[in-house]
């Protein structure tokens, strides 16, 4: 079977003279092999359902088979949100049904749901630009457009739709809130994602429709500025319990000095979170193992897979909060959460003496294809948190031109990620992570 | 404006002299604007369906407003068929549940659903091969997938397990079957489309999960080969009243010889059939009104919307039966129902005198880029009901590519239609239907 190895595999193999003790011999393609397990073994995994307690089941027992010296979970108290049916239709002139789905974290509606006429914006200032005579007993219909890019920059300019939308109604008057998805693509996929309200203003129930039903809408408002919607949907909250999983390779040097490779295990319960954030989570458990099959690092190698960053950094606080006394410790984190896209550019975050260091690993990066990139980098949502703390991060920016096509919603699956770019992914984590573990150089300074 | 106008609409302008005799002035992209009302103002239309009967309503005022000669609307009875909710869920040992919908026709399952152990076969002729013993008390998975081409030629290949599985599933005993959608697309939309049971044998539910849950489910099954799964399915099934709707323009020379030019006007329930078949209704209709601002055609060009297609060519037979004495004036058919892509070949059904004429419309449709095609055509499926009472039949060959990864899904929607393309497809029906209705020629001889 040598003949089929790929180039990179046998490379691999040389590198790797301790790949004989490992648990479990980790194969080329051991990160797909694992986010096949996770997507398909485990699904969709909902902070708080129990889909969520079989991913940190899953997540815990494949660490160990992977041969981590430790592996343990930290509870934390979650917010345990729900969707039930939703239904969403044009009443009149012209009776048919959008798909939709509620926005995580809305209330529903009464049972007999939600009739009024709609009142449409081009954006979130738009709205918060309009008089409540415009707004007040309406359904508001916030119709901003995503276009696509490698880095993903016009997620964050509107997704404020999705998170304020609510509040921002709200205080005009409006009974509920329906916005176009915010993704890139023009299938009829509805794109759900975390919304907030604030103390003091009125719950209404929010929720996405997808970029076509986005489209029929405003073309039927055009024909008839009065046409009556109904949005009907139930959902639910309650608390309850979930876990950070955490595993470590003990560094063989200086092991109270932490480097934190980390992903989020949560999903939003749509589709089976291949892309977001089963990727990865997958890299960076392969990651640890093959930098460890290289040799065992100085410094110790911490895989954190948090639980809820999809409900607002639930599990990533709670890491932050009990680890407070050992941040200083952290030397570096960094995190993989933008899919499975090819890795084209290195960012850090680093002190100014440490940047001699960073260019050290960007050369090494190079042959993937791999360019130069800042020092302002942001580490992945979950590891942000630590910034504050002063903890340096990294980012290996994945391209994310698709990774809204399919983000959030249920077409967010296995057949989405491209195998020989999830592993383009792992050998640079690989890279990054054996370069930073295996330096005594503090990134702090 | 007129700077504007692309280079083929000056030419259409040009070979309009009666453009302002028409009682609605056609424009360029007549055929798109009409797509766009009947998919947004009417939406879905299943046969037998409020949105069935509203599409005719929108079909014969349309027609009346666009200057037709006569406008008339021909009853049938059809099956009326609907989907209620349906579910289908892993039920061990990996929980989740798959995007799935019924097959139209099928029955529903009880009200505590079906669960069972699941029996996969690579294709139908694999399902027919299979012994009782294999199949009796399980449920059926049939996971032949579809490859793509310009013809759709994998089509006919595939679909015998959506029209033939539970009929073969049930002889061996089988409590439900579920199928890989008949679909290209690796979106997680679920294909519906006609099912059919036979006399004497059991019926079974029968649905179609998506390709990315078929994909799913045959790797839990290599994991796990006695894995149950639920399915819950309601449907319903009732006779309604549903109509072809029927236009004529008038022959100046010969009126009593019909040129039908047909599409159908109903579309499945799950998206709002913009492909499938709103712009062959479409086509047709702007062909109709283009070719008169020529000039009054000779022979009596009939354009016929049929009714409930979907439901197995219901309309089809009540016109052919209806019109059994007048058959032998139907000098000539064709039908636009593959979606909205590039016509790329004219094929023909005519008599061989008669090739002579084909190869000069040929001529005049090769600067469209349309090739030469065969003398078999196929005319389409409403169409085809005339071919055994010898009416001639053509057909302008659309390319196929990528309408099976949107036909018969949620995913059927406006967005999908390229106007560009669309106009070109009315400018070759311009071209044949216009030649057709001006000669002299017996199609049949």
């Amino acid at each position: 079977m040598r003949k089929s190895l790929p180039k990179w595999a046998i490379c691999t193999l040389l590198l790797t003279p301790s790949l004989l003790l490992a648990a479990e011999p980790a194969t080329p393609q051991l990160a797909y092999q694992l986010v096949e397990e996770l997507t398909t073994e485990v699904g969709p995994r909902l902070a708080g359902s129990p889909g969520d307690a079989k991913s940190v089941e899953w997540a815990t027992k494949r660490l160990k088979s992977l041969g981590f010296d430790k592996v343990w979970t930290e509870e934390f108290i979650t917010p345990f949100w729900q969707r039930g049916h939703a239904r969403l239709e044009i009443v009149s002139p012209f009776p048919q049904s959008l798909v939709l789905t509620a926005l995580g974290g809305s209330i529903g509606t009464s049972a007999d749901g939600v009739e009024a006429s709609v009142v449409m914006f081009n954006s979130l200032e738009e709205l918060m630009a309009a008089k409540q005579s415009q707004v007040a007993g309406k359904i508001v219909f916030i119709n901003k457009a995503m276009t696509k890019d490698r880095q993903g920059s016009q997620y964050g300019k509107v997704v404020g739709g999705r998170s304020k939308g609510a509040v921002e109604a709200a205080k005009l008057g409006a009974k509920a809130i329906v916005i176009r998805s915010v993704g890139t693509s023009n299938n009829r996929f509805a794109h759900t994602g975390k919304m907030t309200y604030e103390e003091g203003i009125d719950k209404i129930p929010a929720a996405a429709i997808s970029v076509p039903d986005a489209q029929q809408l405003a073309r039927i408002l055009a024909k008839s500025p009065d046409a009556k919607i109904k949005l009907n949907m139930q959902t639910s909250s309650e608390d309850a319990i979930s876990h950070n999983v955490i595993a470590e390779m003990t560094g063989s040097q200086r092991p109270n000095e932490i480097v934190l490779i980390g992903a989020h295990l949560d999903s939003w319960d749509q589709g089976t979170g291949a892309l977001d954030d089963g990727a990865g989570v997958c890299i960076v458990m392969a990651t640890a193992v093959l930098v460890k099959q290289q040799a065992k690092p100085k410094r110790t190698i911490r895989v954190v897979l948090y639980g809820n960053e999809e409900g607002g950094l639930v599990g990533a606080r709670a890491y932050a909060a009990k680890h407070a006394q050992e941040l200083k410790n952290h030397v570096f984190a960094s995190e993989s959460d933008f899919g499975a896209g090819k890795i084209w550019q290195f960012d850090t975050k680093f002190g100014t003496k440490a940047l001699s260091f960073a260019a050290e690993i960007q050369k090494k990066l190079a042959p993937l294809g791999i360019q130069p990139g800042n020092n302002d980098a942001f580490g992945g949502p979950d590891v942000s948190v630590l910034k504050p703390f002063g903890v340096p991060v990294a980012s290996l920016e994945q391209d994310g031109t698709d990774y809204f096509d399919f983000h959030h919603t249920p077409n967010d699956t296995l057949d989405k990620i491209d195998p020989k770019t999830l592993e383009q992914n792992v050998q640079a984590w690989v890279i990054m992570t054996s370069m930073v573990a295996n330096s005594d150089t503090d990134f702090r300074q």
